[in-house]
């Protein structure tokens, strides 16, 4: 086994820390790494944290994990900034407003960028939290800014997803949450002190009745086998599991309780259902799929060779082939060299 | 020649209308006409329009259109909203702020969702722009909303790309500006006539001149070729674009003209510096990328078979081996296959 393994199953937090920054750097050492630690993943349950800016994530996730250590459970936090992909650096620096859960073994906290790269963001996620996994902490709470995109990647990495509202955000933002609905599971209403608060709460709740009709979480994304499965969240006859609205005051630690509660329960659904086998064979079945595709392309353009790759863009930029035609050729190509 | 291509190009309105449908259904015609209009495609200005929710993104698109027509340049809008992953339904709908443009025939405006396909949203988007640029729109507006991946997503199918701010958006807003200012071509203060305006764009200026020390947009996705390019928008000598910020109030028709120039100069801009052609191959390259991906892919699981794929996922399932190892297992067995 490799030393960084062996250290980092022994609850060395540099071993961590190191692998974490393999994995943000995409270095080799990372894959070798990961291979021997998967036989030790798949306990943690994973947490996802999102919502409209300025909804109070970072304060909510502080409270559940000083929560969750509270009832004597390990936390592992990612906090997602998929806000500079262009620099890599993560725009919340150190997190500093978890001070007050350094020292604590209990909680490691990392802040992870992503590069840009297609699909980057959900690939370095995914095997971070598989580093805290390894590592045997029990929780894992995934935070992650913004709308869009990034989110639905991140609730795929997700057994449980909250979606953090504040009241007052607006009505632009109202729309986000028309999407973003669809990926929560527990919705959190936060600042729930603030007067126009039940507003929130109604609005949030008409929005989850409009949604019933719907079908339930459908996974799509990167699948290998074409089978018709059920809905993850929906149960055989048809009774899914129905989001609760939890009010909330990170900063006060008011409804934290509340939601613990909500989570176990969750939890217990995705257990009792079956829900949470159907994510695990959909999730590895999209994992490994990205993993082909990247593997393939790479066997690809070293078989086919960068003169011929310049020579079809240059064909294609001058527009004298289209791209569904470049692709046909190139692989009409190989298939030619095999034979 | 298809009879909707040749319509299409004889400027009927319902068959632009059908292709973006197909493109949206994923339909095997969209992928024929596609091809045959890609020699008509390269001509149009692509613009994208990015920013915060709130920051009146719709208004300053719909002021942007009016400007345009009133200098005689047709336009093509396309409203991303990339909000509902999962049901794949355009939250905006109809866009009905825009309803004062219905009927003029120099102006096309499509709402498109992402049907939370991987990287599915840029590629309809893409392919979307490309049916507008084919059907001889001078101008493509590509409007999102949201922050995080699937602006990443929008600016790279935009020669030129706008970053909307409005006063007052709150600090969590002000992380997100941080990432997002790296794909601004233009900054753009909508709503300036609010009092704490100036306050933005004195923000705005100083995180500009931090971002000058770094080397410039750089464009790492799905590259083909390894080849170190200079980055996108530095000139070789390293004097590049420095992004202006411009100030407006769309509802009122206010500093659009300014802003039409800024974009006017940031085009001659990119076909001077020859960032143009460039921009023209690495997206070319990173689409040709993506199709083969998904090409290679389909082989694969055809050549391979789904009771292999269905054993090697349980497998993983059950821990008894790592996703890279099953990758390689998989490659192994059809290089064995064509031996």
């Amino acid at each position: 086994m490799l030393e960084l393994v062996e250290q980092l199953r022994a609850g060395n937090r540099r071993a961590l820390a190191r692998l974490l920054s393999y994995i943000q750097d995409e270095h080799p050492e990372a894959r070798a790494a990961l291979a021997e630690l998967y036989p030790f993943t798949g306990r943690a349950h994973r947490i996802g944290v999102t919502g409209s800016p300025g909804a109070g994530k970072s304060s909510l996730v502080n409270s559940l994990a000083h929560a969750y250590r509270a009832r004597g459970r390990t936390v592992g936090i990612i906090a997602v900034d998929p806000t500079s992909p262009f620099s890599g650096g993560a725009v919340l620096g150190d997190r500093i407003r978890m001070r007050d859960l350094a020292g604590d073994r209990g909680v490691f906290i990392r802040s992870m960028a992503t590069r840009g790269s297609l699909g980057g963001l959900a690939r370095t996620t995914g095997d971070a939290v598989h580093a805290l996994d390894a590592a045997g902490f029990d929780v894992i709470l995934i935070e992650t800014v913004g709308a869009g995109q990034s989110e639905v990647d991140i609730a795929r990495e997700a057994h449980t997803t909250l979606v953090v509202e504040a009241p007052g955000l607006g009505d632009d933002v109202q729309a986000i949450k028309a999407g973003i609905l669809e990926i929560a599971d527990i919705l959190v209403v936060n600042k729930a002190d603030r007067p126009d608060a039940q507003n929130t709460v109604r609005a949030l709740k008409a929005m989850l009745d409009l949604g019933r009709s719907q079908a339930g979480r459908a996974w799509h994304h990167g699948r290998l086998l074409d089978q018709s499965e059920t809905p993850l969240h929906a149960e055989p006859d048809g009774e899914g599991w129905q989001p609760p609205i939890i009010e909330s005051v990170a900063t006060a630690g008011t409804g934290i309780d509340d939601l613990l509660a909500a989570i176990d329960a969750h939890r217990d659904y995705l257990q009792r259902s079956g829900s949470l086998a159907r994510w695990e064979r959909v999730h590895i079945e999209a994992d490994l799929a990205a993993r082909l595709q990247q593997a393939l392309l790479a066997d690809f353009v070293r078989a086919v060779g960068p003169a011929t790759l310049r020579t079809t863009i240059d064909r294609l930029a001058r527009r004298e082939l289209a791209p569904s035609a470049a692709v046909d050729q190139l692989l009409d190509r190989t298939n030619h060299q095999a034979h």
